[in-house]
């Protein structure tokens, strides 16, 4: 393996940070792993190398390079992987995020779709980077569960999946989410904005703007809450 | 007033950090500031002066003061105020946290309550610092709206407040939260585990147990989603 760096944007590939994600990881997408690395006080070797040897992944002990790419004491596995991009499936509804800008966000986001079992989310540029270490330990796992595509508008998106009914998340939405009146679809995009600024108003036009109740005494509520409760209501209304 | 150092868990006194949680703080307990500090270069100072001396709090320019306290660059106001601590309202409904271990989770779970309208949040130690200028800054000001108690165990909880139906969120719930038959009641406590551990097995006891829905490819919800669906479902569902 050529020699591994701490994590920059352009690089062409990123890792894992912990066994649970590396075992995603390879249990995923074999193909893109480049190598494991392990510490040397591990105790769970064992599974880690039976994985690797199933699938032709040369595994090694380095400390020193994992203090380097680690930040955390309790980090005792790397997984270093070719970063992949996906398309997403389009006979599956979307979740669709138009620059969100937090990598733990974006995280926390793709565990809780994976959990709600939507596995496809696309993203409107400029994004968090969703390759990077820290979004991947975010999502605990779920980035490997999941297709991801990014778009550079969201007409582009809009363009290639013309059969979703769209559902556009804002504070000035036109519908309020509700529990027994939820739209009924079988295929939907839900449709998030950046956390600081939401979707602009061009997106009240793009499809069915809903905004979640919400009282007085906050802002608004988080990105993340805002998709969990949003993909929650969708994917048990529809069944 | 005495000197101001970077926050410690052992002080009697916590500060907020920006001009919005800072505004949020002198409304809602004005009666617990110690001061304000303005940095020399912000732009608004009007507003928190004018607010300031509406009730009599001191306001006091100082660059270094700030940069010493906030990690970040854009902070220009800082709030000190004397902890409080609050009992929680008997007839209104509560979110039970038993040793939430995040700052940040438990900063967005008061924020996200907040915005579901529900204003009263008990936590069973030991728990996450509330008082943390990062958990304060993660409520966005919510934390000022909000009631908050400790108690010792969830039976001391209990003991004070024994009319709420008790719901207790675990992974091996009994019942599945559904969006159509989501238990009627006016007056609920939802208790939510540990990011780590969740709840253990006596609290399958205290309550009805609930098990939101997810899909076999995540481990769990993130917290912070747990308690946005499970306040959305029951703030809706009881209207």
């Amino acid at each position: 393996m050529e020699p591994i760096k701490p994590y920059k944007k352009g690089f062409d590939y990123s890792y894992t940070l912990g066994a649970f994600p590396t075992i995603e990881l390879i249990k995923g997408h074999p193909e893109t792993v480049k190598g494991v690395y392990i510490h040397s006080t591990f105790t769970d070797k064992d599974n880690i190398i039976k994985l690797c040897k199933l699938n032709n992944i040369t595994v090694l002990e380095n400390d020193k390079l994992i203090s380097k790419l680690s930040d955390k004491e309790n980090c005792f596995v790397i997984g270093i992987f070719e970063k992949y991009e996906n398309t997403l499936d389009a006979d599956k509804s979307h979740i669709i995020l138009v620059n969100p800008s937090n990598m733990g966000n974006l995280g926390t986001i793709i565990r809780t779709a994976v959990g709600m079992g939507i596995y496809d989310i696309g993203l409107i540029t400029p994004c968090a980077d969703i390759y990077n270490p820290k979004t991947i330990r975010s999502s605990m796992g779920a980035f490997f569960k999941l297709r991801h595509q990014h778009f550079t508008s969201f007409e582009e998106y809009r363009n290639q999946y013309q059969n979703h009914d769209v559902f556009t998340f804002m504070l000035n939405g036109s519908n309020t989410l509700e529990i027994q009146n939820c739209p009924k679809t079988q295929l939907f995009s839900l449709v998030f904005g950046n956390e600081a600024t939401g979707l602009d108003d061009s997106f009240l036009e793009v499809g069915t703007s809903i905004c979640i109740p919400q009282s007085p005494d906050v802002d608004s509520l988080n990105i993340t809450i805002a998709v969990g409760i949003g993909a929650f209501i969708f994917t048990h209304q529809t069944k």
